[in-house]
């Protein structure tokens, strides 16, 4: 056991503080083995059995993080003098640590149960197509929340609070400005798109592409991409996902026999996140400063490769002979790139959306859930307020709760604060976009298929820094300047400007 | 947490102990969960994470069972009035509690540390067909287990202490008077069938037979066998196995285009051991009587399908058919059972050894092992005393070290002791045939294809009682009589004589 009389001026306590975290930070790590499985692997039967295993693991995590020595190693650290990067690891730990020991454990296990219940709840209204029926449990989680956040900080917001839960270092404030501007300058974009002429093709429409050519495709995809077989595999799961570590870091995908391009964008996208992980520093593994920065910074490299990469002109050129002889067609690049870019802003279903259309849906549940927590908005108006934002941003309305309101599943876990970063993560993946052609020609490297000079590039700008920098600190190193939403908004801009002839 | 001070007549430590051991559990089926994956899913890359994860469970796994209040609750249970099965929850904690508490936890971590490094250091040398590259690892490893054996009791030969870990209730005694008596009466019977004229036919020779053709036909023999897909899942590795608990319990298999009753024989084996998993009392789960009893009776469940059914006469009437049609075949069943039971003493090969030869790679590996323990056969001279004990068990010698000595798995696991009880469940599955046999038409419904009964009857004497008896009285209570070889060397000279014509 980690010892408690440590000289404060020695690294004893940080050694410590090591020994500590990195049985924390394994614990995590077979968590996310164990998810994985039950995801993709795991036999319907064995949920009883592994709801077990995860809950005396996270209870366990818990336990070693605010019940052993690891807060008086903090206190120890914190009055020592120490290096840059100790103090990171301290900051880490901290971070996690007053979070934890804040919130009592039963709110904790109150919140466990009725995300439990909430989630089966939440399929019965969607099904029935009732708000009313997963209302009650709604307004539950919602005041269970307000809850977990006033332990945390009373003093402060609690949405802010529950935010930095998935982005503790952007400020609410700077996610509220970069999304404010979305919200002001897309719906005019997106106005003009719908009054378009310009004609898409379509090179897939109508067909049927089996899911083993598919999965091809998708092997094919990460072949071309270089993502390392040796510390990887790629799956298929309902709701696609990647999981790992620097030593293994999985992708999964899911395939639709019309759609052979929803898996391509899919598998992309998770090469993105498997890319991070795979790019964290190795031996800082299981340590404070060996994981990825928060879900924005993850978000950006998912979204950098799915948008900036798998979604340009060039790479079509470079894949689409691949795609053709696979699929048996005989599509142009541009048409291709362009079923790859459809705008369709009737599209009511987030995970199917376009980039540009897709950040409404995410202001409209942003928008909802913070005035939910802030108590400024009731439980029973949902539905309405869902309804008119909809028109709003994207000039339509759905027909029936089940395609609004009710179509995702992240409330019924009480995830608030959670869907902001992902558009963060689209607008940062665009900046760092423009700080990466700033220095490569990423068109020529892409056209020639050679990706290294890419993935070296995000390596070492972005994922070896592990969480040794703030999030605000990271962009800044990686990009030359501070977050901002001007390069997003001039990407999309050029971008449908062109394609849609405005 | 558990109380402390809990009344000595009442029932609150026994609460106490099961939610204690509940968390240990949890973290042993967690543990499975993440071997599984390292062997059937893990890129080859991601083993110094998995490693590291593994030890952090087993380190914790240890911490709660011996540096908790487990100890205390033992003791007051010990000293209290307990029902019987609240008494057989207590030695089967304190017999773990025991050992452990022994054994220091650094020590306990290193083993699995080592374990991990060296499953990739024995496929190595395995593919390099060079035992050198093993010899470092497996000489720490024997040096760790000699550790590990002098800290449960150092005076008593290590060997009798690490079988003990596999099979606590039977006595190295016992086995090795059941070994004894394989190695006197088995050699002449072997002798026999060598000097014996008849020819056995084998309808698969020189044929060969696709790996996803032979996969389809181990999806059957277990829709046959009647495996519970709902809980279970059959995949692929290089050493098959099965894994798991009542909720989840899968199988393995692997294939050989030369060898298909290779794959069924692995695959039928396999079944056997998830049957008895998931027959186990469901309401027990991750609590002391939740699980299976120990290896030999896990064994005896696998031999007596993969042996007793699998190898039957009656079985081939019902499954030559299905196999027929997947190959493109005409075999007679009679032919496929002589193929299946083709006894040959030059085959090197442990897990395609025929069940008469089978016992003899046991009774080298035992010595083996058994002298290494002891200290009385250095690491280096392994494969020498291998080849040597193969000429005179068998009348062969390995030509290479890869189908010699590194032939098997489980010395990388450092599964020293745990040889032994392949032979004693063969024995134990031939007694518990006969007595199944006394019941029921075991081959009428065979050739019925109702396996229902059988399965059923097993649940009933053997599966659901999980470790509520100690294995000599589970053995009573389901055959009636005490564990005995009589049975198995019954069963092998009338079967081997029929089908020799001895």
């Amino acid at each position: 056991m980690a010892t408690q009389e440590s000289d404060p001026e020695s690294p004893d306590a940080y050694d410590a503080l090591l020994e500590e975290y990195g049985r924390i930070a394994n614990l995590g790590h077979a968590a996310s083995v164990l998810n994985w499985d039950q995801e993709v692997m795991m036999p319907e039967g064995g949920t009883p059995a592994r709801s077990q295993q995860l809950s005396t693991l996270s209870g366990l995590r818990h336990e070693l993080l605010v019940e052993g020595d690891v807060g008086d190693h903090l206190d120890t650290l914190e009055a020592s003098d120490v290096s840059d990067e100790q103090a990171a690891a301290v900051r880490e730990v901290r971070h996690d640590y007053d979070r934890q020991a804040s919130v009592p454990r039963e709110l904790v296990e109150e919140i466990s149960a009725t995300t439990s219940e909430a989630l089966p709840t939440w399929k019965e209204a969607k099904a029935e197509d009732d708000f009313s029926v997963f209302a009650p449990v709604l307004e539950e989680l919602v005041e269970l929340k307000r809850e977990y956040a006033a332990h945390i900080d009373d003093s402060r917001d609690p949405y802010e609070v529950l935010f930095e839960e998935y982005e503790p270092y952007l400020g609410l404030d700077t996610a509220e400005r970069v999304l404010g501007r979305l919200a002001d300058e897309l719906p005019p974009l997106i106005e003009e798109v719908r009054e378009s002429d310009a004609d898409l093709a379509d090179p897939f429409e109508g067909g049927t592409f089996d899911t083993d050519t598919q999965e091809a495709v998708s092997w094919d995809i990460l072949d071309t991409l270089g993502y390392d077989w040796e510390r990887g595999r790629l799956d298929t799961a309902p709701h696609p996902f990647s999981t790992g570590n620097v030593y293994d870091a999985r992708v999964t995908t899911r395939f639709d026999e019309a759609d052979p391009l929803g898996a391509i964008t899919a598998t992309i996208h998770e090469f993105g996140h498997a890319q991070y992980t795979l790019g964290l520093p190795e031996e800082k593994h299981a340590t404070p400063l060996g994981g990825s920065r928060d879900l924005s910074v993850h978000e950006s490299q998912s979204r950098f490769w799915e948008n900036h990469i798998g979604r340009t002109r060039a790479f079509w050129e470079t894949f689409t002979p691949k795609l053709n002889e696979r699929f048996g067609l005989d599509a142009s690049p541009k048409e291709v790139y362009e079923a790859a870019n459809t705008v369709d802003p009737s599209n009511l279903v987030r995970v199917e959306a376009d980039e540009l259309t897709y950040h409404a849906h995410i202001l409209v549940r942003f928008e909802i859930e913070r005035d939910l927590i802030q108590g400024k908005l009731a439980v029973e108006d949902v539905p309405e307020v869902w309804n008119e934002k909809y028109e709003e941003y994207l000039g339509v309305r759905p027909d029936t709760d089940s395609e609004g309101c009710l179509q995702d599943i992240h409330w019924s876990h009480g995830s608030f604060g959670y869907f902001p970063t992902y558009s963060l993560g689209s607008v940062l993946a665009a900046q760092i976009d423009a700080a990466v052609r700033s220095e490569l020609d990423v068109d020529g490297l892409v056209r020639d298929g050679d990706f290294d000079p890419i993935r070296e590039w995000l390596r070492e700008q972005v994922h070896q820094h592990g969480s040794r920098y703030t999030t605000d600190e990271l962009v800044e190193k990686a990009t030359g300047e501070p977050y901002t939403a001007d390069y997003f908004l001039d990407y999309v801009n050029s971008k449908y400007g062109s394609l849609y002839d405005l």
